[in-house]
């Protein structure tokens, strides 16, 4: 791997990737390796200036194939998604090798890594971050092809996405922010060893989380929220929920309980940004890596 | 005491207030009392709407006296601070007797009790709301009158501001908002008391946080950010805070440390919608209040 991209601001709200770039133009130094040319990406400069996720619509959802090819889609961050792809891509023959795409949740998620794929080199990132950073967290995205996703770090070949809480929208926390430094500078260490053929030993296998399904808030026939997520599995990011454990309380006092069949991992709960789709918390299964 | 206005949603990302007028809505039952008459207020639905704390200025900085009789004020909360204080005033001559006004941060401050006046029924009200929720805090804000004050409560001669966090602005947390629900009760509880002359036997004196100053992040010459509030400060609403205690994170990393000369008690310390002037947190001075 020979070039990577640093991306902060691709939610313009979400500030710790944002003043890390800051912070990097300032030291350049820190991101700097030996093996690989390090650049920096502000993806969504105006959200940020507006205060806003997006002025339009999502832009890490605007990365399919399709719609960085269709001319029509023309709308602030549909226009951004294809600057940058052409900057850092275009996907499917990029002229960079890596994206490291940094985010805030709302949730009370850690320091957490999501990989993309479950190759023999994501397996070893994950064990190489977790060794480091005991408190990182490994969620795997693998449920669709890295060309299906439709994720800014899905332009090139290999990229994972950062994403630290809690954090508010608009705030910046020195914990979280300490946080994601931490953790993109083992990323970046870990291409640094890869490229040299220095990998160290790894644990063989860790734990991680998969992701499996997303769960909406309670809604009414006309899909007005009519509940909220339960008090218990409030901050219970990545703590088990088990069939029947109460998940949502309805506004008339209601507790509703959990009706699936399987030991689930919730996380992204009561995510901020997820309120326009009404939605609740990501579910996914413990799963042990092999390295 | 023979009207009072609840308001929710004068900062329309603040959701707590808004969820709950609908449940009161539905349930009328839960705010009415025998000796008044409760109405609710929903005081920025476009903001709301828009899931923004406001369209074009703070609208709980609109109720001064001078601003509330210039025609020339006319933007959206402008006009809407006029349309509230003549639905629930107008401030100096009210036809409303006390207003409790709903409120979210993103700080970790619990549910607040903003006290604008430390006269007897201010006083025993505090005294109440500790006495049955232990949890509690109460700050006053006494340091203008309450006419001088700029804050919708400021409308009638009587009002509270409850103050609940920490939440994330655009979520609705349950915890959160049983406490705003709780704190409203009781205020309500005790309006009932005092008219009815039955306010019980109360503590003869409680502690409060009696505020003194606001604080900025740290600054470069051009009124860019150029550090962060200290991870020990974090979190720490209420805690107290000395001088030479660390305060500050710059982002190249050196520590700033507190200059005051008095034992203060940070409270909305990193508030997400105070960032738009740059401001850090309030700080009080511990004080006893006498009943």
């Amino acid at each position: 791997m020979k070039t990577v991209a640093v991306v902060g601001g691709t939610h313009g709200n979400e500030f710790s990737g944002i003043y890390l770039l800051r912070k990097w133009q300032q030291q350049p130094e820190r991101i700097a390796r030996n093996s690989f040319t390090t650049q920096t990406v502000f993806a969504n400069p105006k959200a940020f200036e507006e205060n806003k996720r997006y002025l339009d619509v999502d832009l890490n959802r605007q990365f399919g194939l399709d719609d960085l090819n269709n001319p029509a889609l023309a709308n602030y961050e549909q226009s951004r998604a294809k600057v940058i792809n052409q900057q850092l891509g275009p996907k499917g023959n990029a002229k960079t090798d890596y994206i490291i795409d940094l985010h805030n949740t709302t949730s009370n998620m850690g320091p957490t890594l999501i990989l993309l794929q479950t190759d023999a080199f994501n397996r070893q990132l994950g064990a190489y971050v977790k060794a480091r950073m005991p408190e990182a967290v490994v969620v795997l995205e693998d449920q669709t092809s890295v060309e299906e996703h439709l994720f800014l770090s899905s332009i090139t070949p290999q990229g994972v996405i950062v994403e630290v809480g809690p954090q508010s929208q608009s705030v910046l926390r020195q914990d979280v922010l300490d946080w994601m430094e931490t953790m993109t500078q083992h990323i970046l260490d870990f291409i640094e060893l890869h490229n040299t053929d220095a990998v160290p030993e790894l644990p063989a296998s860790y734990e991680a989380f998969k992701y499996e399904e997303t769960l909406k808030l309670p809604e009414d026939e006309h899909g007005e929220r009519i509940g909220m997520v339960h008090r218990n599995v409030q901050d219970a990011d990545f703590k088990p929920l088990r069939p029947g454990d109460p998940i949502y309380t309805l506004f008339d006092g209601t507790e509703v309980c959990w009706e699936g069949d399987y030991e689930a991992y919730p996380h992204f709960i009561n995510e901020a940004a997820y309120y326009d789709n009404n939605l609740a918390m990501s579910l996914a299964r413990k799963v042990t890596v092999e390295v």
